[in-house]
Parts: C-alpha cells; sequence; structure tokens
C-alpha cells in the first residue's frame, strides 16, 4: 500500500447565496480593496489515505466527500490534486 | 483593468494542531475509512478581482491575506491558481 496525498476543494454550489464570502467581501472593501468583486469561501481539505494506487485512492476520497465532507445539497467539491508521499 | 480569479489556500501551519482536521480523522475511521491516516482542514477562497495583470492580482490577494484572511499567527497560505475570468 502506498500513501497518497488528496486534497479536495469543497465549495457552495454555484448560484447559491455564499453569507460567508459576502461578509468577507464587505470586509475588504471597508479595509480599502476596491478591486475585489466577488469572493467565495470553500473548505481545502487534505487527506492522506494509503491505498494501492494514485486512482484508488481518489475513488476513496470521493466516498468520503459523499458519505461526510461536504453537504450535498449545499455544496459542490473537486479532487484539486493527488500526490504520493 | 481585467478581471482575474485568484483562488487562495489556507492551511493551519505545520506542525500546530488541528483540532477540526482531527475530529473529521475520527469521524472517517468511524465510517469506516481505515486508510485515512491524516487529515487538515483549512479554506479555499475564490476572490474576482479586478487588476492590471494577473502579477498585480496576485499581489493584491496576497496584502489581502495578510491584513484580513489568514491569521498570521497560526496559518500559512498559498497562491493556488490565478485565471482571467
Amino acid at each position: 500500500m502506498n500513501r497518497f496525498r488528496v486534497s479536495v476543494h469543497i465549495v457552495p454550489r454555484k448560484g447559491l447565496l455564499d453569507p460567508q464570502g459576502k461578509a468577507v467581501s464587505d470586509a475588504l472593501h471597508a479595509l480599502g480593496f476596491a478591486d475585489v468583486e466577488d469572493t467565495r469561501i470553500g473548505r481545502y481539505i487534505v487527506l492522506d489515505v494509503r491505498a494501492e494506487s494514485a486512482a484508488a485512492a481518489e475513488i476513496s476520497a470521493q466516498a468520503m466527500c459523499d458519505k461526510l465532507l461536504a453537504n450535498p445539497v449545499t455544496e459542490d467539491y473537486q479532487i484539486a490534486s493527488t500526490v504520493t508521499v
């Protein structure tokens, strides 16, 4: 078994309101960053997984997102990278 | 001015305890994902910024991380990608 580091992005589904992102946009404007047009806040999860192959590690990470990490109603997830560690 | 989408990863500093990651690891083990060795939970922030160039957009995003988005004591940040939108 090898060890893989799978990084996952979990973001609010497109079109849904992102109140945390709106709050951060407003705070950035108040700090003088007037050129910020939009902010979306998601989670970045790094999983160290033992698996036979990178593909198996990704399948396992997808199952984790479906069962626990992402809210299937309001969030989308995407495997950002998979590297051997 | 062009519009750039700058993605930033903010993660707990290496070596610091990540209680949220520990809780997720334990929950994954309880769900049967025994092959998960470690989990780190960070934030994934997507900023839409007006700027003259991609480099200017990244410098602006770094300033936002320094001033608001990342905790300089406990977190590290990294620009993950910059694309034109």
